[in-house]
């Protein structure tokens, strides 16, 4: 079931009756952007776009819903017999989703009638930049803990149960493994996980007694928190006592650490667990975990297995958003494009004109090594080009040291119609650990990355620069 | 349509079929409490009960969801049969939806079979913890705007689609007056609003003509958007123009600034707006605004009368989440209470056991003074009492200069079935605001607000420190 459109900006509908009652609905092109990478970070990850495709091909004002807007009082009955018939009918480009995706470059390209294009927009804003935030903020976790097993566990603090629902698929697409999340493990596909609480052990006379009876129905996924109690004076030995026991049915048990400095008790409990002889028993860790702590947990030798992380990895922080925007392009006049775009005091609030193409260069071990920004008519870069700033028009290039070029917006949607199924979640996770595996490292750096280059294709550079002029002059 | 009971953390589930296996499942007591202010705010603004109470009554595991959890592997199928039948029975007492409440004191209580009370968690915590955060920030941003009128615009960057959803809602009840959001008005009956959009000036040959054509369409909520060109140079000048030719027919117009620096520009357009006769054009501003720029514009004497915030209120940012936390307090023996507690190195950690009831005392204008977590059978507060610090049991204080005294946990669903309907948000919203104007203002500060006191009665301090006593010579 699809969301309602009337899941938009009221402003999107009282602009819309606007044009529809002043026969204003040409078709236009928006582009999908990003100002500023989220956390400052080298990269993002793209995701969502999934999502908005099945939401977009079901797009229906309900009657309920006509009700509702008729109540207002300022909508005309022509507007909403127009709103009763309403699909989205448009075209859509898109990066594929878990592609490695920069600040200015367009991400999605829609090409639908105007009031078609404008009632999505905030429905596209909230799906990509919410689950873009996540799967970064999932895929800097993953690095962070040298490409380690990560579980998202934070649907307790997830903003709303879709909040928590969608964060549990763009965790996984960023490199988690899975979730707690079991409805976003029915919903998405994705792998679940979850064993104990605190409260299992208090329910039980000893914590020896609680580890044992959870060993005796989950003899294969006996992952034991040890901390309630002392976890070297007590925790540790308890699972000891289990482990051995499950060891000897061919099994091997996990501990977990909910508390404390999480690098002593990890090596302190690693040590115990192989003087028992237990070796493979696995040690996992949670508590307010985030992409910071693992790197210094990782950089002190912690030997840790599996990384729990909750409301940072669900609610992105400390971003609590990626600063999307959707900017008119084009319109069509007949066969005619006329660009547009936002002239603005401020360069970096400047958008780029026309129907554009982004295409990545690559090496030949097929690592990326920029992007350029072209006019969609452009053919593929090939052999030496020159490639222009963004913003400052006299910064150019010539770039020849690359192996080849891929164009990255992509076809999916075709006069409202997706034009393919859903990919396979575990395939677009697949997609982000290679990618990452692939960049170069100073780009993957929590701190100060090195700043992947997006360039503008000289046509484009000339066409920018003189709609400036001819703003400036006007 | 309620929510799946699918939407909780893996482990409440398989400690659940170990709880059914063993045979233990008495019924027990929950509290959830918050242990930190979020923002670090003199007062919290309590707020989602309502859905959580819609969502108990409807949780039922469909076929489709025990078929998904049969497919882990790891479930029997008397567990199963547990699940397929699976109703929440339980009693729930709670604050009053948009009460004031503070750290430390139970918000909700929650009496039921310990199977239940574990299924459950995972959703309350998230309804709760989210909604408490958003009203908490929006009361925070009305009171900097000096109780103005604040319209929530944040769901193109909100955390999903109920995340926008449940931001409005409870943006509102935290005292906004309105959203963008067009189905939360839809959903929850909150007022809606919206004009245009820079998409709308663009789409004309003239910002001239988009303002006349958006007031013969819209004369009687005409804010026109004067920053697209140049706001004093032109947008101003404009807007006069139309103002004029609606003040003939009796209405009047609005601005809206959008970028720029709002305090310089809200004084001149005031001051142009009232040369040209139209003092009673309003002026709205939007762009990136929170609590504290809200605060430094009033205290500039910017003459605001709408503030549009967005993705901040609608995130709750810096914040990510209420640090609520659900905790055993009780567990019934028949008619026998044992009361359980947390007791951890950390005093801040530690919980207050037993069943709890929590008492508000007010002053003769009904401003509350401090607040006192009793065991549930002491009587309400009456003459000179002493109350004790919740950690430092040896710092107390004889408290005798209050007027009354009123018990905030409230019955509000027995035997799993709702006690009253929804009350209606708008009296919810109105409670809010009775009380912060009520309140002390020290209290409602931004930065080091004034701490408002919350104590235990003598019987629930000696409890909890014969509860440690006890644990610590075990």
């Amino acid at each position: 079931m699809s969301i309602s459109p009337l899941f938009t900006d009221l402003y999107e509908l009282t602009m819309a009756q606007g044009y529809l009652l002043n026969k204003h609905n040409p078709n236009v092109v928006f582009d999908m952007f990003f100002r500023r990478q989220p956390y400052n970070s080298g990269f993002a990850i793209f995701a969502g776009i999934d999502n908005l495709l099945d939401d977009l091909e079901g797009l229906r004002f309900s009657s309920d819903d006509i009700s509702y807007l008729r109540s207002l009082g300022y909508l005309t009955d022509d507007f909403l017999d127009y709103l009763s018939g309403f699909r989205f009918t448009g075209s859509v480009l898109s990066f594929r989703e878990g592609s490695m995706v920069f600040s200015e470059e367009p991400l999605i390209r829609i090409d639908a009638p105007l009031i078609e294009a404008q009632i999505i927009e905030s429905l596209l804003l909230n799906i990509i930049n919410f689950q873009t935030l996540i799967a970064t903020k999932s895929a800097r976790v993953l690095v962070a803990t040298g490409f380690g097993n990560v579980l998202e566990f934070g649907m307790r603090r997830a903003q709303g149960y879709n909040g928590a629902l969608m964060a549990s698929r763009a965790a996984y697409i960023g490199g988690a493994s899975g979730t707690s999340n079991t409805l976003a493990g029915k919903m998405f596909g994705i792998p679940v996980s979850g064993t104990m609480a605190h409260s299992w052990i208090m329910a039980f006379d000893s914590e020896a007694e609680s580890f044992h009876r959870y060993a005796e129905l989950y003899p294969d996924t006996a992952i034991l928190l040890i901390d309630t109690f002392d976890t070297l004076e007590q925790g540790v030995e308890n699972a000891i006592s289990v482990g051995l026991k499950l060891k000897a049915q061919g099994k091997r048990i996990g501990v977990r650490l909910d508390s404390g400095d999480l690098s002593y008790l990890s090596k302190q409990v690693r040590s115990r667990l192989d003087a028992a002889g237990l070796d493979d028993a696995t040690i996992a860790v949670s508590g307010d975990l985030n992409e910071q702590i693992a790197a210094q947990l990782l950089a002190e030798g912690a030997p840790i297995d599996v990384w729990g992380v909750g409301t940072q990895l669900a609610t992105g922080h400390p971003d609590a958003s990626v600063s999307g925007v959707y900017k008119l392009a084009a319109r069509r006049q007949g066969e005619r494009i006329i660009p547009t775009m936002k002239v603005s005091n401020n360069p970096a609030k400047m958008t780029n004109p026309g129907i554009k193409q982004v295409y990545r260069f690559y090496d030949k071990n097929r690592t990326p090594l920029r992007d350029v920004i072209q006019l969609h008519d452009e053919p593929c870069p090939k052999g030496p080009i020159e490639l222009f700033h963004p913003t400052m028009h006299y910064k150019f290039t010539r770039f020849s040291s690359y192996h080849s070029a891929e164009a990255q917006l992509h076809p999916v949607m075709r006069n409202g119609q997706r034009l393919a199924p859903s990919e396979d979640i575990k395939d677009v996770r697949n997609r982000v650990i290679t990618q990452l595996q692939r960049m170069d490292e100073t780009f993957l750096r929590q701190l100060n990355p090195h700043e992947y280059k997006i360039s503008l294709s000289s046509p484009l550079k000339d066409l920018k620069f003189r709609m400036i002029d001819e703003y400036n002059r006007a």
